[in-house]
């Protein structure tokens, strides 16, 4: 399945069929629910059974893909957990070892934007710059889990921008301020979920800006693969339905280019990933 | 008023009232609600008209304080924004200038833990050490929020005790990880409303160590006040309801004594701060 956060009235949870959105809330008949109320609530089966059950359904509970806007598919996540030279590429452009352990920090979850939102500079705020990222989210609770079953804690997958402002991030050290500004981290423009994604360890990804390829890999060069992550963030942290962790970005971010190359406004990014799609962000500086 | 979030059959917001907790869901005959529900929905001007009255309150609304399990005032903020370097004596000890602006970090919430809860350290995690703090909780959304404008988003103030393993601090560079292990972020005892506190400037703060005194200072050494911090946070971030900012720990850290003071099995830390209260954390090294 591909499960959408989606604009009627407030942010409400769909299932993409076809070129259309499936409502859930109005199929399951219930309150507006979230895409986390459904793995919190543990509604994923039935939401399954909906799509599965899709071409039978009353026409009143869709509505059209192209025409309906997109939100961060997660909009409560406890955490968003981020890994910094998780790509052996990225950590050579860098003239650095791929770290002995994933390497962690945080962006705060009201940068969260959707798939086609605008990036927004603010006045100040420079050397903007993007990171092409596979997020895991997180369907189930849980802590100290072990590598091997790690991928069960995994509700679906999405394409994620780890916008950051080189500038901040080099003078705080500390990278969450840089990477945590509003809309800095757009995501989407659906969760794949796992069942229907299979093994994360091998899809292209890719970086544009405007018609320019900025990053082009696999996520076969991660020194880390998903399950060792998740394993590894759970040792600290217990981990909760709708958490967001993202997985780090391979070689070719605008910073170690020479020039280096920054986001400037009217710029589009897109970040696409094999098998899950692709989000494309417009950037504007105020 | 003095909010609290209580154990009964789940987590519920409370009023101190004398040596009594009020049993807010229960006095305004809603479903459960957290201390986080009443900023988000409006309804401290109600809790606190309840407050006044509770002379005249059915006593079935009563429960007794001292028999009643407290957790983290706050369940599920957002985002835990931390200061690093904020008191002018924390500076000096680390022979580093205060910083230009303020440096912010963040911790996980699942590190919350509850005013007496236990610290845990897990196998292998090195060096772990306390840090006494003032954390303010927002009660009203904002971005951008001018200084003088900023208390007036703030909900309350609580002690907090800003745990830190820091052998992985150091290793990470980033300090997310080591600051975010679950019971790492203990709290409480109890949200002191704004307009109960008043003016967050000069409170005096003490980290306790057993019977040693780790940590004594005032707020008044911060080189960046709760106005100033407020609004440098929502320039970058918008901050909502629930969200918790940790303002810095004055001088006197185990991690910078000589020889270096850290947690061990057994060990009982208090923090307490004038006018709030105090929280106090037994270490439990697993």
């Amino acid at each position: 399945m591909k499960l959408v956060c989606f604009e009627k009235a407030g942010r409400r949870a769909g299932v993409v069929v076809a070129d259309m959105i499936l409502d859930v809330s109005s199929a399951l008949h219930c309150a507006p629910v979230t895409v986390e109320d459904l793995f919190r609530r543990g509604l994923v089966p039935e939401v399954q059974n909906l799509a599965d059950n899709a071409a039978e359904m009353d026409r009143s509970h869709f509505l059209p893909l192209v025409e309906t806007r997109l939100h961060a598919p997660v909009q409560s996540p406890s955490k968003i957990v981020c890994l910094g030279l998780n790509y052996r590429g990225h950590a050579l452009e860098q003239r650095k070892e791929p770290p002995e352990r994933p390497l962690l920090f945080a962006k705060a979850p009201s940068a969260l934007a959707g798939p086609y939102d605008d990036i927004v500079i603010r006045p100040g705020v420079e050397n903007v710059d993007a990171e092409a990222e596979l997020a895991v989210v997180i369907g189930r609770e849980g802590t100290m889990i072990p590598a091997a079953e790690a991928l069960s804690h995994v509700a679906g997958y999405m394409a994620f921008n780890d916008v950051c402002a080189r500038a901040i991030q080099r003078e705080d050290k500390q990278w969450f301020r840089g990477k945590s500004f509003d809309t800095f981290a757009p995501c989407g423009p659906w969760i794949v979920t796992a069942n229907e994604l299979g093994d994360p360890g091998a899809l292209a990804i890719r970086q544009r800006l405007g018609a320019v390829v900025m990053q082009e890999g696999t996520t076969a060069d991660m020194t880390f693969g998903v399950g060792a992550i998740i394993s590894f963030v759970s040792s600290s942290m217990t981990l909760f339905p709708g958490d967001i962790i993202s997985t780090g970005t391979p070689a070719g971010v605008g910073v170690f280019r020479d020039p280096p190359v920054f986001l400037k406004d009217g710029d589009v990014v897109t970040v696409e990933i094999e098998r899950i799609g692709s989000i494309r962000n417009r950037v504007r500086a105020l």
